[in-house]
């Protein structure tokens, strides 16, 4: 099934090259498609790595082996399979991980543990050996290609390219960040697992790198949903070449590291953004801004609520300010809420408060906002400071389409 | 809209009259529609009434009322409006509850408290009192009903009317259960709320009636799902006149007791299973059993997750044996499980055991299940004796035309 290209897709960005970092594709042939699926990238020496993965206990091998090497803090290659997930596979998917590993890390002189190797696409099926070993072959031959050609080669059944890009000034320094992702929403018989790579040149400690993007994961890729499912190998890798020479970065004490780190927050957030809006059968990309909650994680898990129900998300597919349903999502949550108090509002516009709808709600300007592509729901829970937003899509017919039309 | 009847409905069976029970209906005109939409059930003195209720904490006032009412354990009554849930509606729902209430009881002569008030309908509009009082003097003038026309009249958005009986052997007198209930999702601008009632002429201490009935709603009700959305209003009651003279049942002592329990666990099932069968779009009803994990508990929530996933949902309408999916879900249910002990078949056929494809996995006969109206899907978690049943549906297009293309 060809998919058209999502409504909300936005243009590549123009991405500049990172120091330190390069990056190449080649066509390993997992599945019977004419275009590239093998996706290396190479790093200097002494490159910081970080990372955040599927919290699903069913992981794949890549996941397992991922968590393992990223607390060395060291990486001088990644490398993404496309078309096969290699999950679900046993022992005969670990071996195939172990493959690559070992031959990119003879072919750089370096630990297998620092190369990492990420899957995405149909599960079950062990990551063929001989395709694997001869598309690296090939891939440590090929001339280096853009941001963009890599984003395109990581992707599975995305509609779009997705990359982010950002600078910060450290210590006088200008470091720069690029990332790629891919994902949109699960989609069988290839599962659209979330793929993410930030690539910068800036100097920082792996555990200050942890740190970052660990906090960093919380408020961006951890605030997105597309059907509540949950992949068997999100994995976000953050790479940090170093070759900007600004000081290290080894604590928010150190010079520019606020600057760096709301830069990396904010690559996050482009890519967590992106993901959404290539959502399956996405027609509206939607933000919901909880406010008043017990806590910051209270919020998030109110909006989480609301951004997963299946009713709100076909209110909004079908242009109806349902505010009963934002209700019925908050009281669902499992987390303090009061009836009472409860403020619901679209685009800007209060519908209910304290509980009950308002006697002057207009609803047109409401109908107007919600024939539009981005829509905002607003809900105060009038107990406490906790805020925090979320960002899903609608879901529509074509989400449908995609996941019981399309047959493996 | 008009809906088809539900592919999976069920005929109305024959249901039996219960000594000390009448149903009446009339027309309140909740909504603008020709039909009745106001149920009233009389109940003699002494009956004994238990009740289970949503989790929903932004719940309506009949719920708050409902779960003070029950710890009393008699009940004289039931009214259930139907086409306005009255949720949401602030303390002017509330009155039109107590006003309702107060009607009935100055008409039977007994307490406010022992008259049950349901709705099910639009929310967020207080319920009219000048139609709620025309509609409940009318009742109380009309003559007795029959079960299916009660079921008839609590329904919404229901494509069915949903009845269920049983009988069992007390003490060597023979009583006899007879249940409605309405639900089939939570559709707007209806919120299809789950509103379920049991009738028997069982004499049965209210203690142990509410103990039965919590019992049997952990295996039953709570182990279905439409849409993982939880509806504000959900409402089981059962009602016990003692009409048949049986030596009252107070524990699991008293002679017959378990023949009972196990009826009124047979009709909640009937009940529940015929909610999935409505459920909204549904093609398919689909089982999903779970066992070999660590406690019952935490298979029903694995089945939950199992049930509650898009993706397995909507690979169930495309009739796709998508084990993946499946193992995708295990692992997000936050439950313990271990990916190379798990086994997943289809149709009492095994796609997957110990976390690996089977290689002699015939797909063909699965992939005749899976064109059928009945699907079963188990899974083996492979850690202990815990064991669940869970009910749902497919996730269709009918489900998107329901929910999106429907406007309030």
């Amino acid at each position: 099934m060809d998919l058209d290209r999502s409504p909300l897709a936005l243009p590549f960005p123009a991405m500049p090259p990172i120091a330190g970092a390069k990056a190449r594709i080649a066509r390993a042939g997992y599945k019977a498609w004419g275009r590239c699926d093998l996706t290396y990238l190479e790093f200097a020496e002494g490159t910081a790595v970080a990372g955040v993965f599927t919290k699903n206990i069913c992981c794949s091998s890549e996941v397992e082996l991922g968590r393992e090497q990223v607390k060395a803090g060291t990486a001088r290659a990644l490398v993404v399979n496309a078309g096969n997930s290699n999950a679900f596979t046993g022992y005969r998917g670990r071996e195939a991980v172990e493959q690559i590993m070992g031959q990119v890390a003879a072919h750089l002189g370096c630990a297998p543990a620092e190369v990492f190797v990420s899957s995405t696409g149909v599960i079950g099926v062990p990551l063929p050996k001989d395709k694997a070993q001869a598309g690296v072959a090939a891939v440590l031959e090929a001339g280096e290609c853009s941001w963009e050609d890599a984003a395109a080669t990581i992707s599975t059944t995305d509609t779009f390219a997705k990359g982010a890009t950002a600078t910060a000034v450290v210590g006088g320094t200008t470091v720069t960040l690029a990332a790629i992702i891919k994902g949109s929403g699960m989609i069988a018989p290839d599962m659209a697992t979330m793929l993410g790579y930030i690539v910068t040149d800036a100097a920082v400690e792996p555990g200050f790198l942890q740190d970052l993007l660990s906090a960093a994961n919380l408020r961006t890729f951890s605030c997105i949903t597309v059907d509540s499912d949950t992949s068997t190998s999100d994995t976000v890798l953050a790479f940090a070449t170093g070759k900007a020479a600004n000081a290290p970065l080894a604590s928010f004490d150190s010079p520019g590291a606020d600057a760096f780190a709301a830069a990396l927050h904010d690559v996050c957030l482009q890519l967590a953004k992106l993901v959404v809006r290539d959502g399956e059968g996405a027609q509206k990309f939607v933000t919901v801004d909880v406010t008043g909650a017990v806590s910051d994680d209270s919020a998030r898990r109110i909006g989480l609520a609301i951004a997963n129900s299946p009713l709100i998300k076909t209110a909004i597919a079908g242009e109806d300010a349902n505010w009963g349903r934002v209700v019925m999502a908050v009281g669902k949550a499992g987390e303090p809420a009061d009836r009472d108090r409860l403020s619901i509002g679209f685009g800007g516009i209060w519908a209910a408060k304290n509980g009950q709808p308002l006697a002057d709600y207009d609803e047109a300007p409401v109908a107007a906002h919600l024939k539009g592509r981005e829509i905002d729901i607003s809900v105060d829970i009038g107990l406490g400071d906790g805020r925090a937003t979320v960002w899903t899509c609608d879901l529509t017919h074509g989400y449908i389409a995609i996941n019981a039309d399309y047959r493996s």
